[in-house]
């Protein structure tokens, strides 16, 4: 291009010095808190608007007022664009094994390569044909620029293949027009149109392929649209498909350049420009630079794309590929079959981590390790009071909880839908909140806490945490609990009456005052007047007894707790039940029992609200078990 | 609630029933290549479509037709909403390091911690506050749940501020509402204007703090637009904001749960709605639950929002808070101050990631290892032509190359402005083609092969990445290339007319018959009648030399190639230079000069071409050198 011409160049250093978006003065001046924000040292005038490079508008739009209803049809195109992205592309073992993948999952187009820019490709695809590896109801998609050796090698590549697509691709950008090209609209016009006039005339060549045709206007995202459209309707006129054997165009946002909400304009207006449209399957090649893609390609699907080109997991050149089972499971997540079979992310994740040698981070959407994590103690309670609500729904309506309708604060996917749990990953540390420990006894360990208990337990947790600034992992918080609620007399436990043995449990130290010997409780027709006697070793010598002695006592009341507080004031103890809780920790006759009792403990005018807890058998034993556990540790 | 109500739970279970969205009657038929797509076993109908949890539409919307313009005042919620989610919090070195970074990147407003929740938030704060640690532009931002101990102890951690915003929240979502708090909206709305109130009432323990107020009615995505204006202009109500004095309304994105263009329309809702608006900064707190968060908060801020809160390369719960760092320099693509100093990613990248104990995936937009990597050799040749269309361009307008108007395909941004560097991570692989070596040899061995040179030895290359199924590094490129075009005679090479020294290079093995010893060039006023000897030794045992012998040879030309070629007959060599081209590798007078030479040699029926390579100080030596490296390579 002479110096006489004008260039993209001059053009872009006229708009980027004009720039000056954020100094434009009809904007009312930014509201503030505290100092007003200075500008950076960033040299955002080397920047040009992507509207000043590529000016559009489209006022008849309609997809902003349009919602998700079916699922694209999907290409894979792991096998192509993600895997020559790769610091070590994948071998011929690693490619079938990322094929067969794509083939269990549902995948009916998947692009398999490159053929005639490498012979890793080719002769990948020359194995799929001949070891007859490709099911019937499986289209492979070839990738060609658009140049007469490499074309006329793809079809050689593709012989003995039942159905293929040929896609073929220009670039037809403003600026690889001028720096990489050097030619203007015409002549970049002529590329597309000689390839695919080549492709009808190596139709011979390919006899007995079901053959059909995929065009990409390359780098389309720094291409005006309307230029876009004339390209792709000069391939359309050549190519000639039909309603009944249509042709592909698909629009590669080869980078992504701004906000999606102009892509979705683009796409809205290449599908409505289209000749003729019922001929064409209208897809998306979406990359992700401005890390948007995702949300570029749901609304250009809202605007009138038909088809997806992407990736698993979002692999491929720069910032990737669009990913395909966020995708997928974003549509999923709208009431909408995906029509993939995205039932096991992990496994998926594990192949495609082992092909492409490369690690998804942390928080990936539905794959990443932390993505079903709650570590918020908020979170945590809501979703546990979540997950209850949503079981006591599903029984009210006699549904099956796996299939009934999700709805769980801060989970929008069940995790079992995806092969995933929520219960193994749910974390506490010195930022959560006792919803996240109360989840993690009820799953682990059957304890249903109070709310008030948990108020109380979550102190203790949360001077641990404080303490060590580490995660709480789920022992912690076992053995925290046990230390403070559960005298080591615990296991060995036997039912009510009956002596009750020493512990087995070694690891924990001994504590408390009181320890339940034996019990005897018999009472009339109803409660009132039960008459408990008990015997309980005392090991009060904080409180000057001198050495452990066993205690004989006695008491009356409605029911055995009030008898056994009563028996208990032998001990000079004064308590009394402000609340009372106890739950089976299991189905059968042989389970457990677990009793939270809240006492007030000591003098009227200076009371202590104190929690125990009893596991036993007996639910008597656990609760009376529950009461020593709260005097207990009213005096620890 | 009781089971006479009507609960979320009924609604959403009819609403699932009947969502088949994906077989609606009213769509085409879906157009397809081959097979037509059947169901997959994904268990849609367990999920309810967004817009039947919360219906709402906006035709009224604007946003779609708007462009970034400025950025949103920003607020880094690393230190809270960040910390919380990790599976080790930050301890104070770690939070302190992490501060320090965010006040040196120009974040004038953090979000502190949590300090009624976690004593080490509390401490945190209080050390920022009594070491005096927070600079007179920064504001800090502290956290509490709308509940009455929680916010006082708050106020309490404050004491001795500058300046501060209180931040309360509390859930409004129409889950929540029902199975966390199971209150109606009017108490739902009482919780947030009580803790208004509160905040109000607790001012005077405040003396002499700058105090802001922000409030988030949280799960904002699950709530009802109307409903959240409705409790946020009863919390405005009490606050009395002024736009002097104004307060956050900040609303979270809590989960994110459809696409952005409907989180858009409810944002340009409530600003529309917001009374008195010029007294609030409305403020976007999104999560990237469905891989859209970034978008969503660019879209929001078309929408009118003031305000953005995230986190440095989206850390967050679960899937993360949205990038602040993609946000930021995704405006500085559009020309626009990110008004946050990006100018090193890679430190950014350095402390987030050992604060965090967390890695950011290889294609992280930015700031992941591959996102300046270019593979593909199409890609790459495209991005060496723009560099040097950039180059030309600068140099045209007479202006500074590193403040030049960056445009160059497949980089969105120039690596440079952001620490980072294309050079360094380019890649040659199976699937490149020559582009990528060809920039290689040009950055670092100052070699700028012609086009059709690069097409020859790309062959070379390609055999070697097909037959090692690796990458190709830059150090193979070399390797490669010396040992196909440059004998090892090439070291030690001196000026023209002197011998020719012996290769100190020992690592390659000696090849090809002819090798130039000496040359001697005499001409008269123009080179028509150029006359050259040279002194070359024949090693070509495979063409009948017994061993190697010294020879004299002269020929005559209208230049020393001419000549040479001549001379060179004396061999039985016939050979003729097709194309020449030959530039110094560097500047000065002891630069070396590297000359190419494209040679017909052999039978005029059955020429061979073939290229070859000299590298001299003196321009005629290397041009020798070239055409011996060619016609060596041609009996090779």
């Amino acid at each position: 291009m002479g110096q006489d011409q004008s260039s993209v160049f001059d053009l872009a250093a006229v708009a980027a010095a004009s720039n000056g978006g954020n100094n434009d003065p009809l904007l009312p001046p930014a509201r503030y808190i505290g100092a007003p924000q200075k500008p950076s040292k960033m040299p955002y005038n080397k920047y040009v608007a992507y509207d000043k490079q590529v000016p559009f508008d489209y006022p008849e739009r309609t997809w902003p007022g349009k919602r998700l209803q079916r699922a694209p049809r999907w290409c894979s195109v792991d096998l192509r664009d993600g895997n020559q992205a790769l610091v070590n592309p994948m071998d011929s073992e690693r490619k079938l094994r990322f094929w067969n993948l794509l083939v269990s999952l549902g995948f009916k187009e998947i692009e398999v390569g490159f053929p005639s820019a490498s012979e890793t490709d080719y002769d990948f695809i020359r194995m799929l044909i001949e070891r007859e590896l490709i099911p019937d109801d499986v289209t492979i998609v070839v990738l060609t620029q658009a140049r007469e050796h490499l074309i006329r090698k793809t079809y050689e590549c593709l012989k003995g293949a039942k159905r293929a697509v040929v896609h073929f691709y220009n670039s037809v950008s403003v600026l690889q027009r001028e720096v990489v090209f050097r030619k203007d609209k015409a002549g970049i016009k002529k590329l597309a149109t000689d390839a695919a006039t080549l492709c009808k005339e190596l139709e011979g060549e390919a006899e007995g392929i079901d053959l059909y045709y995929e065009y990409s206007p390359e780098s389309f995202t720094g291409t005006e649209p309307e230029y876009a459209v004339e390209v792709c309707n000069a391939v359309i006129d050549v190519i000639k498909p039909t309603p009944e054997h249509p042709m592909i165009i698909n629009l590669p946002a080869t980078v992504e350049m701004t906000t999606p909400n102009v892509f979705a304009d683009q796409v809205e207006y290449v599908s409505n420009n289209l000749v003729p449209r019922d001929a064409v399957v209208l897809s998306l090649h979406p990359h992700n630079d401005e890390g948007m893609g995702v949300a570029a390609t749901e609304l250009a699907v809202l605007a009138g794309a038909d088809r997806v080109e992407g990736c698993l997991l979002g692999n491929g050149e720069r910032t990737g590929n669009v990913d395909l089972v966020t995708l997928g499971l974003n549509f999923l997540t709208q009431g909408i079959d995906p029509q993939i079979d995205y039932s096991n992310v992990p496994e998926i994740r594990k192949t495609v981590e082992y092909c492409n040698q490369l690690k998804i981070s942390e928080r990936h959407p539905y794959a990443g390790n932390f993505v079903f994590t709650a570590f918020s103690g908020s979170h945590q309670d809501a979703i546990k009071k979540g997950l209850e609500a949503r079981q006591v729904a599903a029984d009210r309506a006699g549904a099956d909880l796996d299939s009934f309708v999700w709805l769980v604060p801060y989970l929008p996917i069940d995790p079992k839908d995806i092969g995933r749990t929520y219960e193994a990953i749910i974390r506490v540390n010195s930022q959560s909140g006792k919803g996240g420990m109360a989840y993690l006894l009820k799953t682990n360990h059957n304890l249903d806490l109070p709310k008030r208990l948990q108020v109380e337990f979550d102190k203790v947790v949360q001077a641990y945490a404080d303490a060590t600034k580490k995660e709480v992992k789920d022992e912690d918080i076992w053995r925290l609990f046990k230390d403070e609620y559960l005298p080591v007399e615990e296991s060995g436990a036997t039912a009510a009456g009956a002596v009750v043995g020493d512990s087995k449990d070694e690891s924990l130290e001994q504590w408390g005052r009181l320890k339940l010997l034996k019990v005897s409780v018999s009472s009339g027709e109803d409660g009132s007047d039960t008459v408990l006697k008990a015997k309980i070793l005392d090991r009060g010598m904080n409180v000057g007894v001198d050495e452990p002695v066993e205690r004989e006592v006695s008491g009356m009341g409605n029911g055995p707790l009030a008898a056994f507080l009563n028996a208990l004031s032998n001990f000079g103890i004064e308590a009394s039940v402000m609340d009372y809780v106890e739950h089976t920790m299991s189905v059968g006759t042989d389970a457990m029992a677990a009793s939270y009792v809240e006492c007030q403990i000591g003098e009227e005018d200076d009371p202590r609200i104190v929690w125990g807890v009893g596991i036993d058998t007996s639910i008597v034993t656990s609760s009376l078990k529950a009461i020593i556990s709260a005097i207990n540790r009213s005096e620890r």
